[in-house]
Parts: C-alpha cells; structure tokens; sequence
C-alpha cells in the first residue's frame, strides 16, 4: 500500500490549514456547534452536493461561490439544518458568509458555508454572529472534527499520507454521517484537506470520482438530504509540481479513494441504533451504473438489514431487492454468498449450515457478496443493521 | 354512492364461481394452505404481475396461459414461493396446473398458478399433487381467502354489487398481503371475481387502471416481490349486454378501483407489527405519473414511518423525501398538512401546536396531505407505521 496512516491527524494536519470551534450555544446540550477551516492563500476548492430538489441556502450559496471564486474558508454550523425556512434562509446563509469573510479579512465569494440539524427553524443569527467572532483559529485542531456532528456518536477523522512522485503529501478528511435519528438531522458532510499541489479542475475531478465510490454508496435511510455537502481544500503548499492528469493523478485518486471510502464505513457503522457494518459487493454487472445501483439496493432493503441484525442467512431478500432494482438480472447465473458461505450459484440455492452461517454473521461486519455474471463492473455499498433501537429513537416523540 | 357493500360476501357471491381449499401439509402451523378457484365456461380473465426482473415459474406460466387462452381455473398455494429454485421451479409449475386441468377437465392453458411463501425451497410436489386431488369446490366458499395467507393475520375480503343500467352485477375480491415479516414471503396476491359480461380486452384494461391505483401504491418495504400477482375472473353470467367503454366501463371502473382501494389498505393495515395505516395524498402534481412517484417516496420513507408510530409531527421527513423522490418540486409552492393540521405553506414553517398535532396523529388512520402546485395531477399512497415489533419479527433467527 502506498499509503500511512498518521495516527492523531487532523484536517490542520496537511501544511497551510488552521481551525477553530466554539460552542455558539446553537444546541441543547453542551458542545460545540460552529466552526471554521480556513486554506492559505493559494488554495484551491472543491466540492460535491445534495441531489435532492429540495436545495438548503447554504448549498446554493457554495456552489456559487465555487463556481465564482476560489474560496478557502469554510464555516460549518450544527444543530440547525437552515433548511425549508422560506427567503430567511438566503439571507442567513449569505450573513454566515459576510461574517466570516469580515472575520478573515476575505472576499464574501471566498467563503463557504454549511449547515447541518433539524428542518424548518431558522437560525438564531445573533449567535451566529457572536459565535463566528469569538472563533480563534489554530495549527493543530481537533475541535472541528465534533463541532460538525449532531447524532453521531463518536467524531470520524483520517489522515494519511502518500508519496507522489518523491514528494510525501498529506490528506485528510473528517465527516458527519446521516445519524439515522431524525431524518430532519440526516445530513452527510465530509471535509478534506490536502497540502498537494493541484489544479482546481483535477482537484474537482478527483473528488466527484471519490465521492460516488464511496459517501454515494453509503445508505442509511434512503437518498440525499437536504444539505448534504462534501467539500475539498487543497492548500497547494506542497514542494512538488502540480498534479494534473497521468500516473501523479492516479496516485492521487487512488489516496483521495481510500480517505473516502474509510469515512463513508465510518458513517455506515456509526448509523443511530447500528449495531454492525454491512458490506454489499456486486461484481459481473454490464455496466459501473448497474454495478452501483445493484449494491445500494440490497443494501437500502429494510428487511435485510433486519436479518442481518438477526444473523439471519436471509438471502431470498437480496434476490428479491436485486430484482426490484431496475437492472437487468439474469437468474440463471446469479451467485451469491454471505460472508464468504455460497448459498446461491446460477440461480439454484445452494445446501449450506444455517447456524454455521448465523455464527459467521454474529460480528461487527457482514459481507454480502453478489456475481451477476452479466459483466465486468463491480461496486460496494454500505450500510448498517436496522434494529428496535433505531425505530425507538426515530419514533421518539420529542417537544 | 352506486356501490352497496355485501355483508358475508366472497369470491364465490357472483354467479358462475365455485371454490374450495385444502391443508395439504405445505405449513408448518396446521391451516390450509392449498386452494382452487373455478369459473364458468363463459369467463374471461385478466391478471397483472410483479414487475420483480426475478420472476417466479408461477408467474410466468399464467402470463403465457393468459396470453393463449381464456383461463378460467386457479390454483394456489401459500408457505412456499416455489422461486429461485432453478429449472425444478419450471416444472412443478406446469405440473400444478397440468393436474389442476386433469381434475377439473379443462385444457392446461385454462389453469392459472400462484404461489406465495418462502423463497429457495422447492415445492414438495407429493403433498401438493394429493391436495389437488382432494379440493372440493363449493358454491359458497370462504376458505380461499385463508389458505392463501402466509403471515397476514387476518383474511381480506371485501364484496360490492353495482347496478350497471339496471342490471345489478356483484364484484368481490379477496387478497394476502406483503405482511411485513419474512420479506422472502412478501408477495401480494390479489383474486377478483364479478358476474358481469365483459369482454377481455376491457376486462384487462379496466383491471391495469385499478391495479395502477391501489396494489401499486402501497408500499410497505419496497417494491414488488417475484410472485405478485392480482388476478380478475369474470364470469359473464349475468343478463347484460356486455360492457366495452363508454359509461358503462367508466361506473364499472369506478366500482373495480372500490374494491382494490379497500383490498390495498388492509394490506398496509395488516403489515406485521404495523399499529396504523398511513394514507399519503399528493395534490397538484404535473404528470400522474409525478404524482404517483411523490406519494409512494413519502410512504416508503422509514422515517416518516418509524415518526407516525410514534405520533410525531416531523413534517421535514416528508419535506426531504419528496425532495430525493426524482420528481420536479418547488420548494415555495410546497404545502404539506398532517391529520388537517397546516405545517408547510408556501415553502414556510406554520406554527403549529405539536401537542395538539401528536394527539391528533394518536389514532389507526394518519393522513399526511401534500400539495405541489405544480398541476392538477394527484395520487394517494398507502403504508404502514415502522415499530420495534417489525424489526423483531423481521430479524429473528429461525431454522
């Protein structure tokens, strides 16, 4: 592997990063709720959002600033999603931003903003505001990584570095998963930094490949949120030449995909009430699009995150969700196994031990794996087990 | 109101039907478990089936025999799905309707075969070929609707009559619902029989139109499984002049969507662990097919399920879900009520009593109303609550 973990890493571990937290007083309990990452002056931005139609201010605002400027200051609130919340929303999204960008001495456009909490309540701007001035921007941060979250249970931080080319970068990311407490509260953000020196056009790529390997293949409840969000800084302070395009870039992607895809397990394991990580492999599709849509739909299936939390060898319900996906499926020569026990082979069940396979399942990660033999394109897909205490915690009447 | 409910009807209430079941052993618990339907030589018939790419053996014969013939013959069985079980599926399949023809003196292609249970095990075709044998078909019959059920608890049967230019024509249906539990016997059958003189083609037509607006629009967990199947007989046995479009149709139609509609909310009611039917009602969509898709998103939101159980007003659940479901939606023109309470109004929170609005969710029948003013255009889904039950029913180990 080309890649080192850096153990304690954060998002001001790569060079040319600082930042900082406070608790603006946005939540119920205590805790931080606002914060602000800031890139040095060559930096260059990227970032993916929300498919959903219903597009929260902030969203709008910092595929504006993205698409006008190169931002490289981003200011991140929690505990309120400012979504669905009529003009109000525009307006305070666009105040977050003047704040920051008064704070930082920058242009408003080289602000991004993100806002992450319940649906249909605006912001309390004068918290904000005081929040956002009392913000004291630092080297090394740790307090960015929890400012971020609402119902996850633990922060999610990597850091690694790679060798490109002779030079050691570094790449980092901290993100928040959909919790799977209050839909209202579901949103996914992800942050990545990086020292690397890179064109914002491959840094633009680099980053929409990653994401739909891996927060795109991460399903808790369903699709995207409202203010879905996962931005990339690179502070291009690395002593290297700039990475754009050939073998460097490969490289590149390949440590961008790996940062990706450890968070997006994170978030999956992370859901509210999981109690394991689940693992959907589809190989053999005809193409990369069915590939994905094959492994999110067997992995979205209620019932079979309830066998899973079960340790229930239930395979009749992926076969039944690789049905329903809209692919094609050819039944003749479907394969599948769970956690490497065969119990389907051309279409035909094969004879395996229930409790044998139970017994296999009875751990934090369970592998399902399909061979559609209808190609060569491959996809993973993860998720969580739904069990009594998601649907306690998501019916939980709360005034 | 044309229709007049018959108390105590059943599929056998129109004339020209005969109908009778048996427990061939297929359960593990005792009940039937085998039946058989039987028109007059006059009947036409019509079916619609899963849209599942992994298609059941059962499924794909009656669609081959509904294409050659004019069936009118079924025959049932519950507990095993006799799917994904390879080329034996194939023919047990045909060996079901070839014995049912036998004992019945009618050609093959006038049998139709359902079969709904367990995924992945073959038909033990002993038990079933003895129990085809033994059915005896009666003129007034209420087995059929219980030897089709797997883990429905209790039957559906609903029966009208109709006065269509003075003749008075009855249309009865009974069906099994998705349950919930075991998603490998998730399957939907619906049978319905009338006496009124129709022809095939309208028949068809009149069946898909009532399908499109009822079995299709609950959702429960997902989609469709590998054996549903709604399934319309008519005898032409009653002193009419036979209904081809027109008025006619159209009263006829309206008195089909009756049946179904009803048959489709006790499916949702009855799903495993459920405690209250959800009705989703999308007004002011651009297409029906828009409409449709909007109302199914909400319904098959598992937040917006697990918030109903739990008398929680949590309009943004829907909000979001409307947003991910594909369509086309304005964020200010949205309205969105819940049991009448105004929540959403033009893209801006209502206040609103939460209190008031959790008491008033506290019964069997939750309404959550949309409006998309986007056209005239609406549809109404059905589903069920999400509760802990569900997930213990659906994750407990069983061999």
């Amino acid at each position: 592997m080309f890649f080192k973990e850096i153990e304690g890493g954060s998002l001001t571990s790569p060079k040319g990063f600082v930042a900082g937290s406070v608790s603006a007083g946005l939540r119920d309990q205590p805790g931080t709720d606002l914060a602000i990452l800031l890139g040095g002056e060559k930096t260059k931005a990227a970032g993916v959002f929300t498919k959903n139609q219903i597009v929260a201010p902030p969203v709008t605002l910092s595929q504006r600033h993205l698409a006008l400027d190169d931002p490289r200051a981003i200011v991140v609130n929690s505990a309120i999603a400012n979504a669905v919340v009529g003009q109000q929303g525009v307006k305070d999204a666009a105040k977050m931003a003047s704040n920051t960008a008064g704070k930082l001495g920058l242009e408003v456009s080289q602000v991004l903003v993100c806002s992450t909490g319940v649906i249909g309540v605006p912001l309390p701007m004068d918290l904000i505001s005081n929040g956002i001035e009392a913000i004291q921007l630092k080297q090394t941060d740790h307090e960015f990584a929890s400012a971020i979250l609402t119902t996850d249970t633990k922060t999610k931080e990597f850091t690694i570095s790679v060798d490109i080319g002779g030079t050691e970068i570094i790449i980092s990311g901290t993100a928040k998963g959909s919790g799977m407490i209050h839909p209202d509260m579901a949103t996914m953000l992800a942050f990545l930094t990086t020292d690397a020196n890179i064109s914002k056009e491959c840094l633009d790529r680099v980053l929409r490949q990653s994401v739909d390997n891996s927060f795109n293949m991460v399903t808790i409840d369903g699709d995207g949120s409202t203010n879905d969000s996962v931005i990339f800084l690179a502070s291009n302070e690395s002593s290297m030449e700039e990475i754009n395009g050939g073998e460097r870039e490969r490289i590149f992607q390949e440590a961008v995909d790996y940062v990706c895809a450890h968070l997006a397990k994170e978030i999956a394991l992370d859901g509210e009430g999981a109690t394991k990580l689940i693992e959907v492999i589809v190989e053999g599709a005809a193409t990369l699009d069915e590939a994905r849509v094959a492994a999110r739909t067997v992995a979205s299936s209620t019932l079979m995150k309830a066998a899973v939390y079960g340790n229930d060898p239930n395979w009749g319900r992926a076969v039944a969700a690789l049905g329903r996906s809209g692919i094609k499926i050819n039944e003749q020569t479907l394969f599948l196994s769970i956690n490497g026990i065969e119990m389907l082979k051309e279409g035909t069940p094969v004879k395996f031990s229930k409790e044998v396979a139970a017994q296999s399942m009875d751990t934090e990660k369970v592998e399902i794996y399909v061979h559609l033999n209808s190609g060569n394109y491959s996809a993973i897909s993860w998720t969580s087990d739904l069990t009594e205490e998601y649907v306690h915690i998501n019916s939980a009447y709360t005034t």
